[in-house]
């Protein structure tokens, strides 16, 4: 089945907004299987529309067109789209009367020009939309099926994946039970978990596991797309090759699914009622950042620390003379961790502490980080180099600091060695 | 003059990365007053990619093809521009040298496969990569005149600018003396600042000024684009509508051009020797965020603290007791800030508080801010309210903590109504 998206309006072409409806789609349909093979962005434009829903309605099986269901006068979609199947715009009452309920329901009377959202191409099988006024509907364009989605981004994704997805899926003649399971890791680059995981798809007894990853630094998602005949034959697939991903990614795995390195971090300490101070240097406070917004985070994160020197360091948490400026060492971060630990009253304390290369910043600027990790009784440390421009350090070292602490908290080794440290 | 382009490549195609480098090229091309007309994305697929060229050559008078030139089997730019032209793939010797020395400067010897990068179709033009080893070039395909770009992003600005753009403005006809001058503000909405500023356009006395807005949130861009015989005549002008628009906009104005809302407030705080202290409230960092980490922040921010709960901010900074939930108050701010000054050791402090109103995250979401600044003889405040979400508030709160910053060591009024919030 060939599969093609049309990006519409103004705003995407012009490069005001950058178009991650488009890149959310497309690894949307990737992860169930279908493979999008051509995209085109074109304006709110007639002429063009026009053109382009033609010849994707001679190449394609199914088109999605995105945008363009507003209620504005250069929101031309469901008016092309009849122009290009040769059919009339005709009122819906049914989405007259859902539209004036959902204006009812906030307290509000529906402006005139909405009504122009529930004008649709007269053949169009509308598909629902339970969270706004743009109308989605489906209908046949050349030799494709066409399916037109709202432009707002919680819109789009709550119709996709509820509604068109299946009947993609279905029009595919793919099996419909799909699952996609993903594990979330730090430490091990892409080729060296693809290597890994040699053999792993070959292992599901009767196909039907398509294994992927999506990079985005530090850390690497590794998906494994199951396909079945119902959620009981995918579960059957599933269930060994997930245990094998553990097993074989073993402690870089951080998270998996919808987890997130910090909301287990947090989950960690909630459980045994801990709480946490955190002290950074030139991360500028993006440990923090990770943590101190979270739902729960109130009752667990307890204090963050942010300077670019070490003296300024020692000062805010009550230490004497600081070392001179190149002799960071775990020492150092230990102490630093257990200083702040008594200082912000809380059962844990995470000290990241960074000193960089001198000179300009460049591809191979570095920094040596040093971090500790410190309760009451115990501390715990580790060194490393990372190489790769001063934002890259800074990544590097607030995620490295995050997973350390995630792995002193479960019980894991903190130190082991990671493939983007120098040593 | 029609202009498209299409971007290739299966990373981009299935959305593992997000097309970042269409909508710069899309933004740099209107800054210079060339519109993009459509935009195809295609995988490295030679089926795919000759149907796209073809296509587009039939259409438009300029394309830009960006990805396809680096070195592997999957790079298939050049070779289905050959076939597309007609014409042959041909080995470029004095690019061949290019790279082999590009190779030996950096004492590596060139692998063997890079050669490829090298052949070009025989009527190309090369177009310089001055840091890249991927050659651009330009041919002729239907009716267009088509420029193939490297898909590295750095080498493509460097390209797109020094070489194409001049390129495209001579095939256009424009006249080549082109200015972008840029107004970055804060607290004005874009539909508010579009009426500030209407009639500005039509103030040169010539025409060749258009007016454009960006809006990221919660800064918005005012955009002039000036074009003229020569520089002098931009000059000319740009003069009379850029005081203009200082004039008209104001105090909201909070840097131009390059410059940064936390640029300014580093060079203002570093220009009288000062150095700052912040404490932030469920805003995790953000504050510090934007300031510590710059080159040259190490002299002026002293500490950042960070904190869920007024009364660990209380404790953090030396204060006795914390006023009890609901009472956040401007002297509470003040008070915060005062004591943070002095805990710091520094000439100003900063803090912003935030009361967040109960309740599950929604749209309508909203939080109270206080915030201040102090010095050692004086202290400012400001309070407000800013709706749209947990995340819209703690962006919101950020940046005004930091523009009132900026309006403090500009000498300019802390408090000034702005269009974000509610009273």
């Amino acid at each position: 089945m060939r599969l093609e998206i049309i990006c519409t309006g103004d705003e995407v072409l012009t490069g005001k907004i950058v178009n991650t409806n488009f890149s959310y789609m497309s690894q949307k349909l990737e992860d169930v299987g279908l493979a999008v093979s051509w995209e085109t962005t074109v304006g709110d434009d007639r002429d063009n529309l026009l053109h382009a829903f033609q010849l994707a309605g001679e190449r394609a099986d199914a088109v999605i067109v995105n945008g363009g269901l507003g209620p504005t006068v250069d929101d031309l979609s469901q008016e092309v789209a009849a122009q290009a199947a040769g059919v009339d715009l005709v009122l819906n009452e049914d989405w007259l009367a859902r539209m004036e309920e959902f204006f009812r329901r906030r307290s509000r009377v529906m402006p005139p020009n909405n009504r122009k959202q529930a004008m649709l191409p007269s053949t169009a099988e509308v598909i629902d939309n339970p969270i706004g006024t743009a109308c989605g509907f489906a209908l046949d364009i050349g030799r494709a099926r066409f399916f037109f989605t709202p432009g707002v981004p919680r819109e789009l994704r709550r119709m996709l994946e509820e509604q068109i997805v299946p009947r993609l899926l279905a029009k595919s003649g793919k099996p419909v039970a799909i699952h996609l399971k993903r594990f979330h890791s730090y430490g091990l680059g892409e080729s060296h978990i693809d290597t890994l995981l040699t053999g792993l798809e070959q292992m599901a007894p009767d196909g039907g596991v398509k294994l992927g990853f999506r990079s985005h630094y530090p850390q690497i998602e590794t998906k494994l797309t199951v396909r079945g005949t119902n959620m009981d034959d995918v579960r059957r697939k599933l269930e060994p090759l997930a245990q094998q991903v553990r097993k074989r990614l073993g402690n870089f795995i951080l998270a998996e699914d919808d987890d997130t390195l910090e909301g287990v971090v947090l989950r960690e300490l909630t459980a045994r009622q801990g709480n946490l101070t955190t002290v950074e240097m030139f991360t500028s406070g993006q440990v923090a950042g990770r943590v101190a917004h979270l739902a729960g985070a109130e009752k667990v994160f307890r204090r963050g620390i942010v300077a670019r020197d070490l003296a300024e360091i020692y000062a805010a948490v009550g230490l004497d003379v600081a070392p001179p400026a190149g002799e960071l060492t775990r020492e150092t971060a230990e102490a630093v961790a257990r200083a702040a630990r008594v200082t912000g009253g809380s059962t844990h304390a995470l000290a990241v502490l960074i000193e960089l290369d001198e000179g300009a910043d460049r591809i191979d600027f570095g920094g040596t980080i040093c971090l500790a990790i410190a309760t009451a009784n115990d501390a715990s440390s580790r060194r490393s180099r990372i190489l790769g421009g001063r934002d890259w350090v800074r990544l590097g070292a607030a995620e490295m600091g995050l997973d350390c602490l995630r792995r002193y908290l479960q019980g894991l080794p903190v130190v082991e060695r990671i493939d983007f440290e120098k040593v």
